[in-house]
């Protein structure tokens, strides 16, 4: 390993190999969707590992939401639950939501609009 | 409308107030899973209006795939089956797809990861 070599390893994100995906539908509390969209965009903004984290509304259900995510391991995901942030979210957010449905995991191969994943 | 707001009306990119999401699954006929990933990796280099394409495998379904996708509108989506790449790409596709299913179409509102859409 050359001099440039060793600058590269340093310096370069570290991805691991195998991504991990969420796909899964959120229904909110009638009523509360908004709300509750307002909480889980607040929440998006550094996450470790996250690569992207799109929440939408679902246009043939008022109270639902679908929210698809891409991290760069399953240990970034299962890390982000412990932020403060995270948590402080998911205590504001858990009284505006009746039910989890549809979830997928999947494991992201690539394609377009992945981010950059935030600073550790 | 002074001179200011005239160029940054010229120069803005040109995103549409409702975004388009899908979400949706793709079998593969049996073993050509991979053969699909590699033609619908090569197809989203440069839509117009696409924020985000991310193509997944599915963990519990050796011959499932997990599309999901964000577009500047609707509108957008639409164009890009035009596309002659994107037309070439579905072409070779289409035999080595069983099914599609679990289609779901969404108004993404934000988060994450969006990236920025193809000039036109």
């Amino acid at each position: 390993m050359n001099v440039d070599e060793r600058h590269l390893t340093a310096t370069a994100p570290k991805y691991p190999s195998v991504m991990y995906g969420l796909i899964g539908k959120i229904t909110a509390a009638a009523g509360k969707r908004d709300e509750l969209v307002s909480i889980l965009l607040g929440s998006t903004g550094s996450m470790p590992g996250c690569l992207s984290y799109v929440i939408a509304t679902d246009p043939a259900d008022p109270d639902g939401l679908w929210i698809t995510e891409v991290w760069d391991s399953a240990a970034s995901h299962q890390d982000s639950l412990t932020l403060p942030a995270v948590q402080a979210a998911i205590a504001r957010a858990r009284p505006l939501i009746a039910a989890f449905s549809n979830r997928v995991e999947t494991v992201p191969i690539g394609g377009y609009g992945l981010g950059k994943t935030a600073a550790r």
